[in-house]
């Protein structure tokens, strides 16, 4: 098939450092490249790919640091309604920038919708059946009912890639943007009131600058509680294997939450507060433990040894790898075309 | 004509406190209906207007806090590419979200650009030749060569809502949208520098709300140093016109600032850094001071008894009203549709 990816444009695909659904992008577009697909990557100059990339503006836009950013989704778009007829299918990974190109351009999308879906986003879909959304998580599905969702499929990690340790070091890890509403203060509180060393790993946007200096570099110790910034892909897998537990006091919907089953492949159970997809992808007691508040994730934290590292791995080698996300994803391609063939 | 007026959508039309694009849109909407104009106005449901209005979103999206704004402009282009046959001419106030959705637009659209021209908003335009652009100064129109450029439209005030005031009190005003590129700290440094009274008025936006508390906040001493918070226009126009001199520290291209001439009808002199429109809008030595740091802003500020507020008025009153800014729109809205004709 001539497929086209069209990958959020904030981030390099692959990643440097912090970005989930692009790396999510780059394994799903490198994995279609090796299974013979022609495929064309839509994303920003500093991206690297086996397939063709198209590439909109030189850096990615939290790199380029754009006034504007807006602007360059709209350039993609252009760019993508010249050169439709190249393609078979599009599958399309910026969500509500595209909605409304949507009726412009011939071949089926298919669009995966990465974030939470709020009620203004809900409106804007619902005005466009025409798209194949898909959701990564029932959750997600159910919290948006009258959008024209054909497939809840969930993501998946390269297994080999994420060794596996079941002797970690003795620290709890956070990993994520540095924005209140992935609760980074909230860790740092568990970790204190328990005792336990915490590391805090992740990049910090322009918006969020003083957020971080005032509000939470002053809980950094250095010791106790540490950060180490924002990492590349190999630290990070060391940072997760190495955990004793990976802390998750989300405070949003998470639809899905990639660091979770990445943390599992290690065998680091997952602490998590009961948000969004979090009973989807971890089972209570088995591979973490979901939680409503601190207190309960401070408990939670003292009980941690009981959780088997090994049923960790083994949920994710079973549930979430990378060639079920894609053997899903090819076979639904196939389908919309079948149907768009059989519709002419 | 049958004409739709489209304003952004963050803030109501008229604003309730901050917004000079807001203003400049509701003021043109209500002189273009007193001259007899079908005007539709696509605004949130928290605005005013004798237009007919199409609300697209119940709150106005800074009130409304919205997680994803961007739906909502989608929404709103939605909804004037249904209703596009109802209009001769369409007026779009809001930028980069226009250019797109232009394709698929029959009536021709007037684009006023409020805001500086990044890179990525050239790269953008340039790719929209149907777009009749309106600069909102020359400066501006310099700035973006390639893009569309129709006209220079200078915005324009209802003189008879600024009362001239001759002897104001004693002190200086700062007012604006609360962000570091407006200066606000800056202000207050010359403030101190100079022992001046300053009054500080402005929103604050949710991302600058940490800027404000921890970094403004600490240097307002409620004394010398007075913030006010944001105002309405009858409050505003009141602070005005007591002031002994607006300073206006921008450090980004301001295309036009309204607030310059807000402040020179009422009488009083501007000291504003030499950025952007500046030199367009304030004549330097006669109705204010064009300086190009700290330093020069508080040597200014010492001899601001120099400027003759009366020359402030006058300026406004020759260069910058309502009725001369509708009647060159009215002008442009005509050429156009009669070129277009000719055209057929």
């Amino acid at each position: 098939m001539r497929i086209a990816q069209i990958a959020p444009l904030w981030i390099p695909v692959p990643p440097y450092t912090y970005g989930g659904t692009e790396l999510i992008v780059s394994w799903l577009t490198e994995e279609l490249v090796k299974r013979g697909h022609q495929v064309t990557l839509f994303a920003t100059g500093d991206s690297k790919t086996s397939a063709r990339l198209v590439p909109i503006w030189p850096k990615s836009l939290w790199r380029a640091n754009l006034s504007i950013p807006h602007a360059a989704f709209s350039l993609m778009y252009e760019k993508l309604f010249e050169m439709q007829d190249e393609f078979d299918i599009i599958h399309d990974h910026c969500e509500f920038y595209t909605a409304p190109y949507s009726k412009f351009i011939k071949p089926p999308i298919v669009s995966t919708i990465h974030h939470p879906l709020y009620e203004e986003i809900i409106q804007l879909f619902k005005k466009f059946p025409k798209i194949n959304y898909v959701a990564v998580s029932k959750n997600q599905r159910k919290s948006a009912p009258g959008i024209n969702f054909i497939k809840t499929i969930y993501h998946g990690l390269p297994l080999q890639n994420y060794p596996f340790n079941k002797n970690p070091k003795d620290y709890l890890l956070w990993l994520s943007k540095i924005t209140p509403q992935k609760g980074p203060i909230e860790a740092i509180e568990v970790a204190k009131k328990t005792g336990q060393k915490l590391i805090i790993s992740g990049n910090i946007l322009k918006e969020y600058r003083d957020y971080f200096e005032y509000r939470v570099q002053p809980l950094i110790d250095g010791e106790q509680i540490q950060f180490v910034g924002a990492v590349n892909f190999e630290k990070k897998v060391e940072l997760f294997k190495n955990a004793k537990a990976f802390l998750y006091p989300i405070r949003r919907p998470e639809p899905f939450g990639l660091v979770v089953i990445e943390s599992m492949a290690t065998g680091t159970p997952v602490i998590a507060h009961k948000e969004g997809a979090m009973s989807e992808l971890i089972k209570n007691n088995k591979t973490g433990f979901l939680v409503s508040d601190q207190e309960e994730m401070a408990r939670a934290v003292k009980k941690v040894n009981q959780i088997s590292r090994f049923a960790c791995r083994s949920l994710v080698a079973k549930k979430f790898t990378l060639e079920k996300m894609v053997n899903k994803y090819e076979a639904l391609y196939r389908t919309i075309l079948k149907k768009q063939k059989n519709e002419k």
